[in-house]
């Protein structure tokens, strides 16, 4: 079993049994959905007892439940750049706007990056007379690019001398 | 001239007086910084007046500031996968959680996407003990799928009669 | 099951029924035959009653049924550039005719894009003394680069003041 | 010279000029904007008249002029996928539709393409309260593959006796 | 069943039969053997009649039977550049080669594409006393591109005013 | 100088002079045209005297002229898939057809490839009432793939005995 | 059956058996090692004799034996670069070196290749007490270009005159 | 003036002065030579006192020095994979190890990375008999993916409720 | 079967047993865990008496067992550039710092390369306030460039005089 | 000055002067002419004193010179696959033959590879009758794949203790 036959048997269930997104999410609980369904989608790990509830929700086998809560090759079998419409439109953000983001954040911080993985996130709808929204807010930690050998105690030259 | 060589020209303005974008911003105006410097870095056009502004900050010729008025080949010259690990990070999240969004905007929506067009995003530093995080938020336009054809007037087959 | 097990068992159905594709459209009806045609190749949705008019005339079971209503990953398994000679033409169109495209919309229009989601088109086939044609028309809407901040209530600078 | 710097050249003049493509194709005449556009943009080429009138124009010399009216290498420097938002909504069209309008022209049609080279195109502003759309007529003729051999006079066999 | 899992029952019966595949084409007949052995391969299609002698020679029930009828995705499994040696040659030769054949094609009929669909090959063998060569003699229809809008009914601009 | 510094000199003065290639290969000699532009275009070698009367044709210093007669760095710059639309034709042939090619040159031959090196071609134009068409006969040597060790006089495993 | 479901059959049975790929060479004689193992593992083929010996030795059925005299698609499955440490050290010093092998093989032999198809091939074991090496010694067939077209019986231009 | 002219001229004075990284690093100082010599090679930053130092070292203007103090576009250029064998040998090293580091530190650590942000390295020779060794040691921050919404106050569904 | 087979085999086993790699690893013993898991994995070979135990531990078959004493093809499978984000960060390492560790290791040791397969490694986790580390020491051998040819016992010239 | 373009400038002088690679080799001298020539074209590097003589023989300034005498970025510029005929039919025979040559080497030698490093090559022709040879002699170390953690003074497990 790899984790997409696992992915696939999940998605047969929640359309065998007509469950929402929602619904299983409240199942589950303790993480946002997000997680949750990136868990769920293979992109993620449920901890231990999300994994039990999982498992019982969807009659799943032990080595099926312990599968769920491994950290899976994250990014297997993403499509680069991704074909469907509503996930290019993010990666187009990215490829449009990066650079501007990349020298607004260095002015801001300095050198270094947002944490991809101290790293949260709320989508939310946003009412509006021409159309709602989809408001996304994420924040994620400043990790600032250590300049080690600043301090001294590293010398000052490419190989350590013996 | 192609839009590249009008860049270089102004980070190499910007490097010799010593600015900061946000300097250069307050000087222009009008728009959000995200926009602005994207402009400048080749990858949104100024209006006519910011334009006319900014040539004259940058002492800019004719032709280059009408340049900046001009739409650009968005997305020129940009590296895929970003190779720059500030860029990269934000590749990432889209690449990781991009199916994820595609489900829950899907339960929430509909068949759509967020508009990467009709959208807008504000950054902010959060400050924080543990460190500071860089807070985006976003909100796009939800575009639904549009089902032509359920009025009635099309013909239910692949080729109208003549 | 995944859309693609879905796909080729309707086309199986369908060689062995010896059905065309209007036949299925007429069954089906209520869109045009592009989307009814591309849902069943797994690239668009159905509506809950025509996925059900759907089962009823394939024979299908309630979970394969309920994915004709999901919305499909678009693309997946899509070749860059197609292969197949009748699919690269209309590539070939775009890659050789986009930059005066853009430039032609974008004089009319301004900066924008032409909407791929709010978007119809029909087909028809054009008797000619030289060779019949295909006449394709397609009308999407005009989606205009929304360039917030410009009305002041954004801080014409990157970082939001706390 | 190359003919991306022709290009080049001719941008620069409109630019500095102030010209719209509108007044470009007016003082060029004789084709579609569509096709005069490309040919400035170095992807078609423009009949001798027709250069001879731009070259007029732009004050070009005789080489440069003697270039626009040859055949360029369509495509050179495109990026696939595109990367600007305008044309990539065109190329993922095609793909996400690509396999329909395959099946569809192909059922009314029989086995063939639909030409890109005997091709023509209007392109039209379509008030509409909602927004005004963009709206693309085209026409290709339809080109049957040719099953040849099938009229005896070629021997049913890979190698031709001799 | 996809194409490929058709190709791969055929191949399995002309090897457990011993049959040549000019055995396969004088039994199948009408087209040429490159049409008729692209055909099995999955590359065209072949007529209703020539599918039936195909059907009845494999022993193929009625649904294999009408998918040799069906004009296939043509390129599918493709792989480019190809690894193998005899087809890189081919390759190879358009390559190196491709820009001289459209200089001098170009400068005998002017601006157009010898067609790949209304098109015909023979091949055959050439007895030589160095060494036998392999003769190809192939004839396309030249289809010039179509300059629309040099008729006058064109406007000379981008968009038709309404 | 590099071989398309070269290439794009002698492309100036032909446009300059308004040569056609007829009489550019008039003028040289000795080969066919196919090779005499395709060396031109830096993709074959001229012989010393041809390269001698190509250099006195285009004026061309001592340097130049024996860059002529070197052989090139083929295929340099071409683009893979050609984005072309005469050169993607040749192209689309060998993908759609190279398996069946392969098929029956191997049933015909026997296991090896057809020469691209010991390769003539010539072209012609075909009058025809439908449109002319274009001709192109072409002949390589067939070079049986060899199987050595056949001879009893290899040693019949990996590595030779000491 | 594909030829990658045929090789790993026999690398289970070798497996199985603890067969060496001496000892299987031994048994089917006639070729190089390199031969005989490359065409079990799909890249070459067998005589018929030599196929029969294997057939007997692996208790293959008729169609398998038959496979393995076929010649097989080469390179199906390669992976480009390697990422096999022990195969990219091969194809590194093709990158690495042949722009030099170019240099001086035509400064040489004139212009033309080795030939890939007439060539042979002997690895050794060269005891050394620096550590013993790999000593692999190949000869290939010079190919000149045939530079048809020279012996005057070729029309000096593009296209023969009818 | 480009990243990539600035390391360009800084290697071009290196070479004419004959200095070593050595003595620039020391001349600089007050990082590891990894990352000085990094920046000089544009992929880090440099302090404003070390950049100040580099200017006038190396004798360079106030916008040199000033783009000494950038942070780069990391990764620009680079090659991927790598063909120079001294960086390839790295990347094998990720490209085979990285699934069994990956196994190793998550059963260690938990779900998260090895920082490349946080994150300091010595290179050492190691004197050895049989062959000196390069010994390099590394560590990163170990950063645990934030699983949020685990705290109640994130609501167990996709979108916030108004 | 596969090598790909096995892994998923074993992973299945580890899973639902509920072993840890260190577990596994004590049972087998003899190697560094890295090489263990990644032999496990399908990127390394154990010794005959590893993977006897690694057979007993799993309960493998004979075949099975054998398996794991071949060599795989290494990297088969890698994804390039690696997306799951953990593998992600040292192919980044990589990617930013290479240039810098070649600038570095050639000027300390000459011409050459750091052996990646007499190679040893040892991961470690160091405490840290600020959160822990994982450390990585690595040692290569350096294995210097042999410009052969330098005893004079090699001709000064491309090819040997017969 | 990047080395591409001392490449340019020695091939340059090389052909003003009309001198072959032969005569270059032998004024150098002390290597074999493949590093040489390798050398010349930007992908070894020549010893102080080769580079000496390199310098006085083609006049080049001491930058240039000191340019010689370093590493190069090995495969820059590279195209993959090579397009150049002659050294594809390299790379082809790396791609159709790479399975067999490791599985020979394995048995023959264990787990390792050959080194592209610690190698060296004679290039010689071969006469024949049936048409000269390019015989070509390799051999490289065989580099044993290190097992470390074998002998026992590596903990068997992921982490060392603390």
């Amino acid at each position: 079993m790899i984790r997409a036959d696992l992915t696939e048997k999940l998605l047969d269930i929640k359309r065998e049994k007509g469950w929402t997104w929602k619904y299983i999410c409240d199942e589950i609980g303790g993480f946002s959905p997000v997680l949750i369904v990136g868990a769920l989608l293979g992109q993620h790990k449920l901890t231990k007892p999300q994994a039990a509830k999982a498992g019982e929700l969807f009659g799943l086998d032990k080595a099926e439940t312990a599968m769920l809560n491994e950290v899976p090759m994250r990014g297997a079998d993403a499509v680069i750049p991704p074909t469907d419409p509503l996930i290019y439109r993010f990666y187009e953000l990215v490829m449009v706007n990066g650079p501007a983001w990349k020298a607004l954040i260095e002015e801001e911080f300095g050198d270094g990056i947002m944490s991809a993985i101290d790293f949260d996130m709320v989508m939310e709808r946003q009412p509006d007379p021409k159309g709602d929204r989809v408001k996304i807010s994420m924040s994620g930690k400043f990790l600032p690019y250590k300049y080690y050998g600043a301090t001294g105690n590293v010398p000052a030259y490419g190989f350590k001398e013996e």
